[in-house]
């Protein structure tokens, strides 16, 4: 399997955005949309066999965890507004979520209150973890595990311990 | 220099299409709009080297060419929305061009009246032209020359006389 985790430290928590304006007031949503869109959708088909897992740490109720499964994904189409309208109904579902809680919200879309550290520790026991970054080796130089996790910062980049905490994971 | 050429058999040609349904209405102006992200932004910056040109074919004045340069485009951001905005505006500039005359639109934007093919004709005159095709050789396997000019259908795929005019151009 492969799987895809981006943090998104500006993205917003709250249901309450603007479709009209994903860049802006929702925190950068458009970028979260497109690496959804391009994580999953293929010419007229899904990647059955990914999974990607945004962390959203935006106001007001950080951090949200929602995870998109090409294998259950349905109805859903890969324009940024469509899959923006999909993380807003997640949101609403979740928005009083505890720590440790996760609802369903779409066939093929969950969310979870729960941080990217959690997630990553999870995902370094089982699967090989792989973080993208302008410095790194050349991904084509990478030979893949059958599971493979990669890990993905935003615009702003990881904040300094985290990128520690994925040295110690080997990542 | 990195060229891309889209057809899209369905997008409209009227400015007057809505900001709000891309997909739908517009004649699947978001497929566009994510080709011209994807082709032009990389994290953090433009693809200095690379124009990507889309031909709409769509109702009601086709067919109406739209250029993207990445050298010189100032201002856009790489969302569907604000794409689809300036794409708007080109159409709008654009409505009564006759056939062969082109309008400047925005930094790094033009628009022209004019065909696929004879663009596709013009370009096999100095640039190793490229047809994707789900069925084709891996692209991995190609070696590039120094000007590229890659062509892409849209969801639909090409018409057979026009697969016929590339296959005699060697694509």
């Amino acid at each position: 399997m492969r799987e895809f985790i981006l943090r998104a430290s500006k993205t917003v928590t709250t249901p309450r955005f603007n479709l009209n304006d994903l860049p802006g007031s929702a925190g950068r949503m458009d970028l979260v949309c497109r690496c959804i869109s391009n994580a999953l959708w293929i010419s007229n088909d899904l990647r059955r066999d990914t999974v990607i897992h945004v962390v959203l740490e935006g106001p007001d109720r950080p951090p949200k965890l929602v995870s998109f499964n090409g294998k259950e994904l349905r109805n859903v189409s890969p324009d940024e507004r469509n899959i923006a309208s999909h993380i807003r109904i997640a949101l609403r579902k979740g928005y009083n979520l505890k720590l440790g809680e996760k609802a369903f919200v779409w066939p093929g879309i969950e969310i979870a209150k729960r941080s990217f550290e959690s997630l990553v520790k999870e995902k370094s026991g089982t699967s090989q973890l792989i973080y993208l970054h302008p410095k790194g080796k050349d991904i084509r130089e990478v030979e893949f595990d059958e599971n493979v996790c990669i890990v993905l910062g935003d615009y702003i980049g990881m904040p300094r311990a985290c990128e520690r905490l994925l040295e110690r994971l080997k990542a």
